[in-house]
C-alpha cells in the first residue's frame, strides 16, 4: 500500500471527509464551461473535465473494483480514457491527447462521481480499506490543485485572458518585518514521516540525517526582489546559470517568470497588476538556482527545509471547505503560498519500498531526474499540507505555483 | 477581386441565397457541444467553432468594415483570433492553438453572426459589392466542408468514437454497370473558368491546352479493389511507390487509408462496417499514386478531367439546402462523392493575377507543392462544384473526402 | 533503361570519354585529405568520397555484376555503404550516417575506381551495353556536380572558411549589355528529347505543348538587383512570398542568399568580395519567386525556357576535360552560370515510362513536391548540358548553384 | 581554482608527469588516420582531433595565455572552434558541428601542441601554477578517456566495424569467487576529498555523512547476469522501470546494452564475442535501476561506494605509461573496469564553492538532472582514479564503459 497510516484518526470521520473533498473537486469545476474543462494546453497539463474524471476512476478501480463485490463498471470503456501512467492496469489514451475527448460530457463526468459516490458508502466502515480511502482522498487532493493550475495554464493561452474565478485565492502578500533567518547548529535530525495520520510511501521510512549548520530564510523571495534580478540582467548572465538552465533560457527566451507581461502577470483571477511585495512565482528551478547565486545564498536542501518546518507542521488539523492558504502556525509562507523548490533531488530515502500492485506506481517509478519541492502553495487544499510532504517536479517546469525561499551555510 | 464573376445571375437572389448558406453553417454545428465545437485534432484541422467564426470575421473585415461606414467591430479582440492567414490583416494565434480557445463560446459566435448577418442585409443590393458577397459565400461553403472533414477527424480522435450525426452523408456506391472509360482522342482544349457565375481566381483564365489522347475511368475506385491492393502487398513494395510516399509509409506507419479498420471504417455516423461497392476514400496522393502504379494505369491531369467533366457541369444550379451529392448529370461520381487527386501540381494559370489587397492572399500563395484535386466530395455543399473547380492538398494529407479515378493514354 | 539513346554517336569513342569521365572525378578530389572527402555537412549533401564511391557502385552492380561474368564485388560489404536510393538493391545506411564512414579510406576508394575501370574495359565494345554505359557516364557526371556543391557546402560550415581551390569556377560575370528579352508568339512547340544522343528517361518523350506568348529574359538576375531586393526589405513583406516560403523566411530567419555575409559570399575558392554584376546564385525557389513578384515579372516555365533554348544547344559538342561554362552559342548564361529555376512542377511527360529494373528508380519515383530547373551551372561538366535537360530540386533548396532568369506574359 | 590541492606531491615531478599525459594524448590518436579524427557519431560525443585540439586550448589559454607574459596564440581563430563550453572564454561552435571541422588537418593539431608544450616548460617551476597545472593534467585524462569512448562511438557506426586497436583494453573478466558482500554497519563517515593529492572541486568540502547499515556486492554484475535479465522479459516489464526509463525504452526500442548484437559485442577492437563472466557494460542508469529492481537489490549511494573504497584507493600511485585497469589493492573491479552509477544524484557537496573565474564552470555548473558514478573504467588513464572522484551522466547515456554493482539494506 503506498502510504503510512497510523490506525487511530483524529478529526472528522472518514465519510464526512470523504464528501467534503469529493463535493470540492465538483465545486473547482463549478465556475468552467464544458468547452473550458475539455481543453487542454500541453502534454503536462490535463483537463479539468479528465481530473474530475480521473480521480473517479481511481476510486472505481482501487476501491470498487477491488473490494466492492458485484460492482460492474460506470462504462467499459472509461478506464482507456482516464488511467493517468498506471501500468499494471492496461493501455491508456496518449497523455498528449487528453484534450481531444469532448465526450464524455462534464455532465456526464458529474452523474459518473455521484454513481460512484454512492457506490462507496457501504465500504467506509470496513476498517481494512481506511488505509486506501485515505490514499484516495490524498489523491483527489492532489488533483484538486492540478485541475487549478491546469486550468489556469489553459486560460492564459486565450488572448482574452479569461478569469477562472475573480475571487481566486493566489500567493499572500508577506510582511516586510519578516526579513529574518532561522538558524540552526547543525547535527542528527530525524525526517520523514512517522507519525500518526496520513502521509505517503515517498515521505517516509522516517530515519535520521546529518544536517550542517544552516539558515533558513523566514520568507519567500518577493516580485520586488525578481525585479531586481532582472534588472541586473539576472537572465542574460551565463554565470549565475546551471548549464541545463541557461539551454532553457536561450532556447525558450526566457526573460521572466511564467505569466509576467510588464507590469501584470496573469492569474486565476485574469490579468492583474503585480503586487512587489507578494512571493515571487511560478518559477523554474533554472530560475530559483540562478536567482540564489545572484543572491549570494543557495537553495534549502529538502531535510534543511524539513527540519525548520517540523516546528510548524500543518498536519494536525484537516480544514476541509476549501483550498487556500492555510492558518500559519508562527510561520508564514511555509505552508499556502508557494511551493518552494529544494536542492534536493527527487530520490528513495533508505529503505523505501513501493506498495505491492498498482498503487506501488504512484510515488517510486518517478525517483529519477526531478526536485523535491517542499510546503504547500494557494491552490493546496486545506489538510493536504504536511512538514514530510514531498512534491517533485522537473527542473524546466514552472506552471504550478512555486516560489522560491532561500538557505545559507552558517 | 480573388472571383471572377458574370454581371448577370441566375437562380435565387443574393439575399436568400445568404441566408441560406448562412443558416447552413449554424445547421452543420447543431449536432455538435459547444465542447466538440472547442477541440482541434491537429494543426490543419480547425475547431468547427473556428469556422464559425472564422467565415463570420470574412463578413465583418471585408465586407462590413470596408464597406459599411461607421459599423464597429462585435468584439474588436477577436480578429486575433479568428484571421486564418491574411498577412495584410495582421497578427493572429498560431494555428496549432485554435483548439484552446474555450471561449467565445459557442453561443457567442453564434450572437456574433446573426450581428453579422443583420448588418449586412443593407448592402445587399449594392451591385459593386455583388463579386466580394459571392466570393463570401463561397468561402463559407469551402468551410462548410471543412468543418464536417475537421469534426471527423476530431471525432475519430476519440477512442469512444462518437457519430457527429446517425445520417450524415457518406460517399454513395457505384453501380458496377458504370465499368466503362471514357475516351477522348486528344486535341486542342479550352479549360479553365470563363463563363457566367462565380468562381475563384485560380480557375482562370480561360486558356487552351493540348491534350493528348486519353481514356478516362467513369467511376472511382472502390474499397473492394482497394483491399485487393492490401492483399497484393501494395503497401509493402517500395517499387510502387513516389520516394516521399515510400519515406511517409514507413514514417507513420501506413497500411491503410485514413479511418480504416478491420472491416469497419469511422463515418460522420460512427464506426461502419464498410461497403465494398463505394468509392475508397481519405487516400493521400501518395497512396493514389502507388494504387494506380499497382493496376497498370496513372492519375489523369487536370486538364483531361476537366475536358470530360465539362460535358457534366452541376454549375448551373444552385441548390442550397443541405450538404451532400449533387444530382447527377450522367456521371455518377464525378462530383459528390470523393475529390479526385490529379497529377496535376497546383499552379497558376497563363496571365494568372491574385486579386489586390488582403483578399488576393486566397488562392495563389498557395502554389507550390500542392496537387490538384478536382470534382466534389458528399460534404461539398450544392452550389459549389463546377467543372472548372480546383481543390488542392498536399500530397500526404487524406482528412478531406479523397478518392481516385484512373486515367490511361490512349 | 533510364535512358534514351540512338545507336550512333558523334565525337570521341566511349573508351575516351569514359576515361575522361572516371578520370575527372578523380581530379576533383584530388584537392580534398581524407578527412575533407569524409565529411557531411547535411543530409542532402554526401561526402565527397561518397560520391567517388557511389559513382563506381553504380559500375559495379548495373554494368559488372549484371553483364560481366565471373565479376566478383571488390569489397561485398561496400555496396551497403554506396547505395544511393535504389530500393531494388537492397538496404543501406541511413542517408544521414555517410558522413561516419571514415573508412574504406580515400586511397582504398581510389584503388576500387581503378580496379573497376579495368574490368569495364572489355565491355566497351558490347554495342547492347552502350546505353547502359551512357547512363553510367551521365550518372557520374551528375556526381561530378554534387560533389562540388557538396563539399562548398561542407567547408562553409568551417568557421576558418577554408577553400576547395583558388582556381575554382564560379558563375561568370554578365554583360550590362544583355539586356534584352526573347520574344515569343506562342503556339505548338515541340518539347523533350527526341533526337539523337544520350538523355534521361524523364525528357522523354517529346511531344507537342502549346505555349502562350512570352518574353524570356536574355540574362540572368545579378547581385546588384538582389541587393536592390533586400534593400527594398524584400525578406520582410509577406506580400511577395508564397505561404510556404514566408513559413520558410521565418522559421530559417532567412535575409539573403545561402553563402553571402556582408559584402562577401562564400566560394569555392574561400570568402569572395561579391561581384554586383555576376548573376545572383544559391537562392531557393521561395526566393526566386518573391523576386518575380516584386520585379514585376515571373519565372518561366519550363517549356518557355525549352522553346528558346532550342536555338542554342550545348549538346552537340562534347567537351571533357574540365566542369565549367559552356562555350556560349550566342546566349550568355542559358548554360554553364547557374541553374534556372522554372515555375513548372517536376512531373511525367505524356506517356513517360520509368526503366524496368533499378535503374528505373532513378527519375521517376522523385515526381512530387519539386520543381523544375534548367540550363546548366559553372559547376556542370562539359558535355552534360542540353536543351532538354531536366534538373529539380524542392522549393527550399539553394545549395546548387541556382540563379533566377525572369520571363513576363507578352 | 576549481582544484584542491596540497602542496606536496609524491611520485614523479611535474614536467615528467606532464610530458607523460601529454604524450600518451598524442598515442591514443596513433592508430587514427585524419578521417577517423574528424568524425563526430553523435552530439554528446567529440571528434578525437577535437579532443586532442581542446586540451591544447585549454592550456593555452588558462596557463600560456594567463600567465606566460607576451605570449601568442598559436592561431587566433581556434579559440571559437576547441572553447567546448566556458561562457566566459566566448562564443564557439555548436557542439554537433564539431564534426565538421576536416581543417584544422591532424597533424596541424599535432603541431600545435608540440608548440605548447614548448611554451609551458618555462612555468613548470612556479610554485604558484602547480595547482592549474595539476588541473589542466586531470582535465587532459578526461578527454583521454573520453576519447577512446567517443572513437569506439564512431566506428560502431560504421557497418564495416573497423577495430580502433586490436589490442585495446576492456573490462576484464571477473573471477566467479568474487561472489561476496562488503557489510558496512552504518554511522557517521567521513567522505569527500579532503588529504593530500589534486582532486577536482566536486569532490569536496570533506565532510560527514550519516550512512544507513548496508551491503556492497564484491563484484560488477556480469553478461551472463544481463542475460538471464533478457531472458526474463526485463525489457517489457513495466513494473521493473522507472518511468522515464520505460518511455526511453519504448521511444528507443532499447532491449540490450549498447553495443550488443546477438552473441557478440562491439569493442575497440572491433567485434568480438561476449565473456560471459565479465562485466556487463554500456548501459543506462534506466538499465541499471530496472535490473537492481528485477535482481531484488539497489544502487548503492554515492557514499555507500566511497566509504567502501577508502580502503582500497589506488590514488597513492601513478602509472603514467597507459591507460588500463589499475593494480587492484584486494578490490577487483572497484576501480578500472567499469564505471558505477550510484542511486545519488550530481548534487553540490554541503558549503561546496566552484572556483573563481572561468575555471569555476569546470564543474558545478553541471549540477542537475545527473546521476553520480563511481570508480573509473578500463578507459581511465593510470592515475586518475580516486575513491572520492565524481563522474556524472544523464541517466538515458551509456556509451562510456559503464557497469553496475550491486547494493542492500543491511
Amino acid at each position: 500500500m503506498a502510504s503510512k497510516l497510523s490506525p487511530a484518526q483524529d478529526g472528522p470521520d472518514l465519510a464526512t471527509r470523504l464528501a467534503a473533498t469529493r463535493g470540492l473537486s465538483a465545486a473547482l469545476a463549478a465556475p468552467l464551461s464544458d468547452a473550458d474543462a475539455t481543453i487542454q494546453s500541453m502534454p503536462d497539463a490535463s483537463p479539468a473535465k479528465w481530473h474530475l474524471a480521473h480521480t473517479t476512476w481511481f476510486w472505481e478501480t482501487f476501491l470498487l473494483r477491488d473490494h466492492l463485490p458485484g460492482y460492474r463498471r460506470f462504462d467499459e470503456r472509461w478506464p482507456f480514457l482516464f488511467n493517468s501512467y498506471y501500468e499494471a492496469e492496461g493501455a491508456r489514451i496518449a497523455r498528449a491527447s487528453r484534450g481531444l475527448l469532448s465526450r464524455p460530457t462534464l455532465a456526464e463526468i458529474l452523474d459518473w462521481r455521484a454513481h460512484v459516490d454512492a457506490a462507496i458508502a457501504p465500504l467506509l466502515d470496513d476498517p481494512s480499506l481506511a488505509g486506501l480511502i485515505e490514499l484516495g482522498l490524498a489523491h483527489e487532493q492532489q488533483h484538486q490543485e492540478l485541475l487549478l493550475t491546469d486550468i489556469k495554464h489553459a486560460l492564459f493561452q486565450n488572448p482574452l485572458g479569461p478569469a477562472y474565478s475573480s475571487d481566486a485565492k493566489a500567493p499572500s502578500v508577506e510582511s516586510p518585518a519578516d526579513d529574518g533567518w532561522w538558524d540552526h547548529p547543525g547535527g542528527i535530525a530525524e525526517v520523514g514521516h512517522g507519525g500518526r495520520g496520513f502521509a505517503f510511501d515517498n515521505e517516509g521510512p522516517r530515519h535520521r540525517v546529518l544536517v550542517q549548520p544552516f539558515a533558513l530564510s523566514q520568507r519567500l523571495v518577493t516580485n520586488r526582489e525578481w525585479d531586481a534580478f532582472i534588472a541586473d540582467d539576472g537572465y542574460r548572465q551565463p554565470r549565475l546559470w546551471l548549464a541545463d538552465g541557461w539551454a532553457w533560457v536561450r532556447a525558450e527566451g526566457v526573460a521572466a517568470p511564467l505569466y509576467w507581461r510588464d507590469d501584470a502577470h496573469f492569474t486565476l483571477a485574469g490579468w492583474q497588476v503585480r503586487e512587489a511585495e507578494a512571493p515571487v512565482s511560478h518559477i523554474s528551478y533554472y530560475e530559483a538556482d540562478a536567482f540564489a547565486t545572484w543572491a549570494g545564498a543557495r537553495l534549502p536542501t529538502e531535510f534543511e527545509w524539513e527540519t525548520i518546518a517540523q516546528g510548524h507542521d500543518p498536519a494536525g488539523g484537516n480544514q476541509l471547505d476549501a483550498p487556500g492558504p492555510v492558518a500559519p502556525r508562527g510561520a508564514p509562507g511555509l505552508f499556502g503560498d508557494c511551493w518552494q523548490f529544494t536542492r534536493s533531488a527527487y530520490l528513495p530515502y533508505p529503505r523505501f519500498q513501493p506498495a505491492e500492485g498498482a498503487v506501488g506506481e504512484y510515488n517510486g517509478k518517478f525517483m529519477a531526474g526531478q526536485f523535491v519541492l517542499r510546503g504547500a502553495s494557494c491552490a493546496t487544499p486545506r489538510g493536504h499540507s504536511r512538514a514530510s510532504y514531498r512534491n517533485f517536479f522537473y527542473p524546466h517546469q514552472r506552471w504550478q505555483f512555486i516560489g522560491l525561499r532561500l538557505a545559507k551555510d552558517a
